[in-house]
Formats: structure tokens, C-alpha cells, sequence
């Protein structure tokens, strides 16, 4: 079941196992934070775009999630994620589609989804290292999709009330917000990650509502790591429950 | 010295002491907290906008700023003000005017300050209560200047490279951002103020920089109480030094 230098790693709170590759991808804290901040409830019609290994419909499924969608544009990775999805037999509530999230607007029809989850690549292409593994570029990279174009897929794609969680790197905030406003889609809620106490916040989650009021709530703030270097407990629960 | 229904407050830290009076306009923890997080240059020219009864520029002066213009509208502040002012002995370093903000844009020469800062009325209009003294809608809600006017003139007034603090309520962030972005003063630093744990942030002061470029950080987050309800040692440190 497992191909070259693919690996099957546990996820322990949800008791489940997920097939990652280093030298292609493997999912990263962030991952499991915009797991931990989404709230799904059970008859939500879910999309993930950009879902890499899918890790985030892994993730919802353990929640109670029964229909989510997955969508991811490199085939190495539908094929890892359909993998893990059929080893955790949740194939009946996971679908992995092998796609560009360009075509979200053709594919689905407007108002298809009730929350729709986010993990994007971060770094603009003129951040993009050369000698970088390809997968890596386009995991990480804006190749294929902007952070705009996934948002803007999300107002196609998103019922009015509908939620968008996304996570990012926190020096991207003002994008999301703005990106978020002009598909009418209202940043609600943000959380903070910091690594550690007394430093700049590294991570957010945004949490948006498509045709939502105004009134964006900034909530408590969320440690990794304490001040001695060790995980905090609420890190602590995002692993281990 | 002290007319009828004043008092004369302590600032403590400061060994300053400052006319207050309930009826018409007391200062509140909030302008404290814009004064804990403007580090002003000693050579700074800075201007104060809705200075009130002048707690922001006295609080500046402490800090060592000797050319700090306050800017009010109502006379009775402006004269409570100027007799604070008086009394510090700051005369030398402190101005206080009294003006609409309006008049920002007539009254000073495109970027005349390096920092302006502004702890504006928060509410809107439509949340006034009609039976407020005359003096508290005035200060509290966007009588005579809205959040934007705040930041509009603030942009004329701003040299290149000048920066804006201002206090707001935390529900009015994403208003702060896209007014400082439409007069080319970036957002470059969020603090954000809890009042304690596990609530979300109440309070925010924003950094903004003339020109900047894009790259907003979250600060760690300031909390004013701990969770037994004691004041925190960063609060004390405000209050006490």
C-alpha cells in the first residue's frame, strides 16, 4: 500500500493514519491548528481546497463531518490522500478530486458548500526558492493558485451564511481581509498563533462568512510553545485530545 | 484653579497631575494604553487629535517629547486642557488648539508631524443615547469626526515615513485598516488588549506608517487583568511604572 519513500504517520487524537513523503509532502502544525478552529457540524457540506495529503478532511471527518470534498491539483498527492481516505474507511464521506481550484467555478455551482477550509500555499512566487523540490514549489508556492483565488473560488463556491476557515502566515492578514471583502465574504473571527510568549504572532485562522455583518471578533490568543520551550497544553490537545 | 466639578487626578507614573471632571470628560484606560505603546522620538513633532483634557500629550511629554500639538473641539476640554498643561509646567512643550480636526487639512501644511496620535469617539451615530450629557456624545460618539476623517487628515498631516497610533474598539479593526490603506498609511503593528484570559480582545491599538510597506505584525497580547480578576504586572506597569 505504502510506495517509495512514503511513510504511514498517526494522528492521535483522531486515531487515524495518514500516508506522508517528505521529498513530496507532509502536512505541517497549521494543518492541524485549522483543523482544531473549525467547528464543522455534522451535515455540512464541506470543500477543501488545496487538501495536499488530506489531512484537513481527516481531520473533519474525525469530528463527524459526513460530506467533504477534497480537492488537490498534484496527482502524486490526490493518490497519497485517496490512499489514507481508503485506509481509514472513509471513503463514503471523502471524496478527493483531482483538480485545479480554477475549475471550482465550473464544477460546482454557486452555493454548493456550508464551510469550505483553506490551508494554501504561503509564499509568493518571487519568494520561490529555485532549487526547491517541484512538489515543494507548488505545495508552498503561489504556481497554481493565488491566496486570492482561493478566496475568490470561496465566494463562488460558499451558501450565503456559509463559513471560509483559512490559515496563513499572520504577515498576510491584510490580504485575507481584503481579498475576503471583495467576495463578500466577511472576516468574522481571528486567532492568533504565537509560537511562544512575547514574540509577533506567526500563524492566524480567519475565519469568514459569505454575506456575513461586520464585526470581526479577535479571539483569545493560542501558544504553541511556553516559555520554557515545551508545548502548551492547549497544543498539547490538538495532538493528543 | 479647579472649576466647579473638577478634580485633579494623579498620573502616577508620570508624578503628573491632570483636571478631570465626570460630567463632561474623564479619561479612560485606553488612552493609557495608546500612551504605553507610542514610543516617541525625542525630536518628534506630534500631533494629538480628540486630545480631550490632554491626557495623551502630558502622557507624551513624560516620555521626553517636546513638541506635541493637542487638537480639541470642545471648549470646555480645551480649557481644562490648557490649565493641566499649566500646571505641569509644560507649556513650553505642549500646545493645545481648539479646532474641529476638520480643519486639519487648512490648518497645517502637508507632512508637518513624524506622529500622530489619536484616541478617537468610538461609537457611531446610530448608537448614541439621545439622553447622554451634551459633552459625553460629543467625546464618545462621531459627532464632529468620524474614524475616517481621524485617518484622512492624519494622512495629509504625516510626513512620509510619519506614524499613526490610534485606540479603538477592537469590532472597529477592519474599519481602522481600510481607512489607513485608502490614505497611504500602511498598518504596520496590531496590539491587542484583553481584559482578561479566554475573553476575546476588546481594545486595539494600531501602529500605521505614511508610505510604509505592506507587513502588518501581531504584537503579543496585552492583558489588563489576570484570571482572578487582579491586575496584571503589565497593567501595574502602565498605571505605575
Amino acid at each position: 500500500m505504502l510506495r517509495q519513500g512514503e511513510r504511514l504517520d498517526y494522528l492521535v487524537k483522531e486515531n487515524m493514519r495518514i500516508i506522508q513523503n517528505d521529498a513530496v509532502f507532509s502536512f505541517s502544525t497549521d494543518a492541524l491548528l485549522l483543523g482544531h478552529f473549525t467547528k464543522p457540524r455534522t451535515r455540512d457540506r464541506i470543500l477543501d481546497l488545496c487538501t495536499g495529503n488530506g489531512v484537513i478532511p481527516l481531520l473533519l471527518s474525525a469530528k463527524g463531518s459526513n460530506h467533504i470534498t477534497g480537492i488537490e491539483i498534484q496527482p502524486t498527492l490526490v493518490d497519497m490522500a485517496q490512499r489514507s481516505v481508503a485506509y481509514n474507511d472513509v471513503s463514503s464521506r471523502i471524496d478527493i478530486l483531482h483538480d485545479d481550484i480554477q475549475n471550482v467555478t465550473r464544477r460546482f455551482k454557486p452555493s454548493s458548500f456550508d464551510l469550505i477550509t483553506c490551508n494554501p500555499p504561503y509564499f509568493k512566487i518571487n519568494q520561490m526558492n529555485q532549487h526547491q523540490i517541484e512538489a515543494h514549489k507548488i505545495a508552498r508556492h503561489e504556481v497554481y493558485c493565488t491566496l486570492d483565488d482561493c478566496i475568490r473560488v470561496s465566494g463562488h463556491a460558499l451558501k450565503q451564511g456559509g463559513r471560509l476557515m483559512m490559515v496563513h502566515r499572520a504577515e498576510r492578514v491584510l490580504d485575507i481581509f481584503e481579498s475576503m471583502r471583495r467576495y463578500a465574504i466577511e472576516p468574522k473571527q481571528l486567532h492568533m498563533i504565537y509560537s511562544k510568549p512575547g514574540k509577533d504572532a506567526q500563524t492566524i485562522v480567519v475565519e469568514g462568512r459569505k454575506g456575513g455583518n461586520e464585526g470581526l471578533k479577535l479571539a483569545p490568543p493560542f501558544y504553541i510553545y511556553d516559555a520554557s520551550g515545551a508545548y502548551t497544553d492547549e497544543m498539547k490537545a490538538v495532538y493528543y485530545g
